[in-house]
């Protein structure tokens, strides 16, 4: 577990993978992204990403649970505050194995709540060619030592 | 459907509304956030939060499902290329009934995709007192009318 003063810039963090499957980004996108290039290979082949992809929103969701995975563990949990930055430069495919790489940016107590401070983090989601399928640069709610 | 040519700052569409339950809430965490005051109500009562939470990536995904469920229909789809701005002012709560207001704040030719261009959103998702527990910058890439 790691307090606000256990955070420096440039630490770093790697997860493990995980595989999405092409079950896995239609299940995702019947709930949450009903859209037919998330939900069928043929309609998906015509539509602007040529062949079926993961909504956005799943790969961040996924991002999510490969960083609660990893050995990442500031002190009350991973609790994003406000993303500075969320990009997809390209679309999760069927098959796709993806990992994240996760790197310390800022860190700073906060000014209105004693006691806890910001930790400004950027994940980077990459697939099994290293490719990156999302960037976001994001602000964490982290606790000071107990003292 | 509308082509990048429809598209004009200050335009505004209001989605149905969802609810949120605490199996819903669980659910999701399970899958995708599985840090405990996203799981179990005794957990979440000793935790930054003080009582069960959907995980903000649950909030994100229940908002692009308000959204496409709504009469927001842009050529070729939703597509969400790069978020400026994705806060969560407060969790969403067991019960909560959430609906998502967009406005399209810029409209832009896009300088390398001939026929394309960019959409800026800010999509405002509250719950059922008013109070904003999402808010997002999104631009969303949209086809130019064909010609």
């Amino acid at each position: 577990m790691l307090y606000l003063e256990d955070f420096a810039p440039g630490q770093k963090q790697v997860s493990g993978t995980l595989r999405v499957d092409a079950a896995a980004i239609k299940a995702f996108a019947a709930q949450f992204d009903p859209q037919p290039f998330h939900l069928n290979e043929d309609a998906a082949r015509s539509s602007f990403f040529g062949g079926l992809a993961a909504s956005g929103w799943h790969t961040a969701a996924l991002t999510m649970r490969l960083l609660v995975d990893s050995g990442f563990r500031p002190a009350g949990g991973i609790i994003g505050t406000r993303a500075e930055e969320l990009k997809w430069p390209r679309p999760v495919r069927p098959g796709d194995e993806l990992h994240v790489e996760a790197e310390v940016l800022e860190v700073r107590p906060s000014s209105s709540r004693p006691g806890q401070g910001f930790v400004k983090c950027r994940t980077t989601t990459l697939n099994q060619d290293g490719e990156p399928v999302q960037v976001l640069v994001m602000n964490l709610l982290v606790h000071e030592r107990p003292r």
